[in-house]
């Protein structure tokens, strides 16, 4: 693995899985080999989980690590090729990407979808860009279509949480205020479809994710009929694909609630954080011991720490 | 002591000052209890002497830091139970603070008044969720009515400089041009009560502090009667607490000035910073060999140094 | 040195360059040296070179860093003395500086030109109030009318890539939007006055630099004249000196390009970065082999370590 840009450059997702669950047991172990490595790890959005998970995976592997809020710290980036720089952009990817590389040995980096320019969100602007000029492995903190180290805390958390042969494990979207990115969702789909498990999904008419990603996954329009038998249910709210960027007359009936689970084989419910109470999912699922939102943000820790661990082994 | 939330908390002040003053003379003694041991520290307001202090400190009991401007890093958090988050409020306190539990060993918090709301200042909104949701130690960086670790470096720098027995300590209202907290004074005022001083208080009519902290401690409408003989004169504008977040009509005339201080029994001046010159003290106080402001700055390390010392003991 | 607020405050440039080429082969043969020492690293203004070079050669030289951005996280600072502070800066720089060299054992600063008012930038304001009222060693990060740490690391470069003698050095204005400051070039030109080298200053009539820091260098009004025959060109642009950060009717015909460098012996290509393509330079000039404005961003981390390196062995 040179980058770490979706969750397929994991070659063996199961084996990550493993490795993870037992750095969790003893997270200092391997707290000299990253001994003179540096992790720049640059935002262009907020962060709560992958900025604390990821400082802490790399202190853990004794990785020393340097934070910039891009967006206000440092340059505006252009991302262009062969214009000419005069408006607020004072500093081509080119060279940025080029001068990360000479101060780290990793560069992680969050640049959220724009949900205004399909095309250039798809082609990942900002971070193929980086993995294009950089000469250090990149790794993707959440980019404009993918979040693979929640997926990899999501595959952990369930993986924890499997008592059954092929658990049923159903993606389910939800009601919120504003547009939200395909990230999250994207990622967990990709990862879904390695897992021996029953994957399907659930969304409003319209809401449909890239069929290039869900491929033949089972795509329900009825929530309570794809919850049915659910072992594992995944919540999360993402705006409409076809009509990139857009949210329809809000659908407040597909708010996850107690009641629905009833119908569930006492399904575990996940979320990536942060969510809205009572908007996505009701305060009574999340409240319940069947919840598993604060472990899978525990597991991002060891999500981020297997893949810096790979890739301090390989550099 | 599992948190540190009002001075109050520290079940022997004599007890902690004089660790602290050991710690003074030899910082990096226990460099090594702080090994695997991560600090997080949230800021919701800015902050100079408090975290360059809080992180020393903590890098000298050899405690990894990571820090977070909350407000403009992170997401806007929700305190209330039970509303529908369709607001701007992205995340509730209840995940957040199980969330920073999960990569943190300790959480310090900085979350100003809001100087509107008094019943959310007193309730202390912020940081009582913290120290409610989180499964970790919460130290407090100046919440809406206390700011102990201040408290505890002021009686640092008093027990540094008093050379007699019950000496006189005045803490006398000043003039600001903007509404500033109690947190400052009310924690003083807690500490003061716990050394063997002779502590009053001087403050123009409608400026009293709570009287739930200020209890039977003699307070002074005339500042000039308040300072004579004073050992001590520790100056600090707060806004008005009955008429809550009020600043009436300046009282220019209660800035300290060296003039007045002729009064006292050539006291030390003391305030927390920052200060705005001229309008709360004159050049002629700050600039004067009594000044003990710098000191209380560099005693906030020690202070902060002995309660995180006292909490990884504990923990 | 105490101070290192211009490149002169280094006593022998030769010995710094080589020293710093040393330590590039063995970045972390002194990684014990800064032991319990702390760096602090105050910005006024966006930085991503400086930021992490400095930050990396601390952490090289085993140097805790404790980084601030000034303007946001803490207070307005207040630089005139006997003022009555009523308006929005509450701090005083007394008081900053003084409570700072509490907490670290070096403070580095940056502070960019206001590019108003004329005489503040050239008294230094910030950084020379912090040297003056500060109690530690102050490193300028980029200062009104300085920026050293790049003079230096271009010192190292241009040493690296010397292989004739006295080679010719072009120091030539370049195109802009925006008014930018003098920094830059004033310290290049500071430096280069050292080198053995030939040195020439081309610029359009009116952004002559100043006057007391040219000197005798040969200015040309003839961008081409000044090119023929260059080993190095470095391209920069800054705002009139004279006519104090006016920017004149552009003079796009300065932006350098490859046709114009065919006059000079196949020159090395320099610039500090960020930089403005096809305004400030071509793609064609930035895009060859002969451009050093990367390798020039690398040598800002051993220009930091030597100057830390020998303010740490000197205190």
């Amino acid at each position: 693995m040179k980058h770490f840009l979706t969750i397929n450059d994991l070659t063996n997702l199961d084996l990550a899985v493993a490795e993870a669950i037992a750095l969790k047991k003893d997270p200092y172990k391997f707290n000299n080999i990253g001994e003179n490595k540096t992790l720049g790890m640059l935002f262009f959005n907020p962060s709560l989980r992958t900025r604390l998970s990821t400082q802490k995976a790399a202190h853990q592997l004794g990785i020393h690590t340097m934070i910039m809020n891009f967006s206000n710290e440092a340059w505006a980036l252009e991302f262009e090729n062969g214009t000419k720089m005069s408006g607020l952009r004072s500093e081509h990817i080119k060279e940025a990407a080029a001068v990360v590389s000479q101060y780290c040995d990793i560069v992680a980096i969050r640049a959220f979808a724009s949900l205004t320019d399909k095309e250039g969100d798809e082609a990942e602007k900002v971070i193929h860009n980086f993995a294009k000029y950089a000469s250090i492995p990149v790794v993707n903190m959440e980019s404009a279509t993918a979040h693979p180290l929640q997926a990899l805390a999501d595959a952990i958390t369930i993986k924890e949480h499997t008592k059954i042969k092929r658990p049923k494990v159903v993606l389910t979207w939800a009601p919120h205020p504003k547009a939200l990115p395909h990230a999250v969702a994207n990622s967990f789909t990709r990862m879904a479809q390695k897992l021996d498990v029953n994957f399907v999904i659930a969304q409003p008419e319209g809401y449909e994710l890239d069929p290039k990603i869900t491929k033949k996954i089972p795509l329900y329009l009825n929530q309570e009929e794809a919850l049915e038998g659910a072992d594992f249910v995944y919540s999360k709210n993402w705006c409409s694909y076809t009509d990139y960027g857009k949210v329809h007359p809000t659908e407040d009936s597909w708010m996850l609630t107690a009641e629905k689970l009833k119908k569930t084989n006492n399904a575990k419910f996940m979320h990536c954080l942060p969510v809205r109470r009572n908007i996505v999912v009701a305060d009574d699922v999340l409240d319940n011991p069947n919840s598993l939102v604060v472990e899978q943000a525990n597991n991002r820790t060891f999500s981020a720490q297997v893949v810096l661990k790979k890739i301090v082994e390989n550099g």
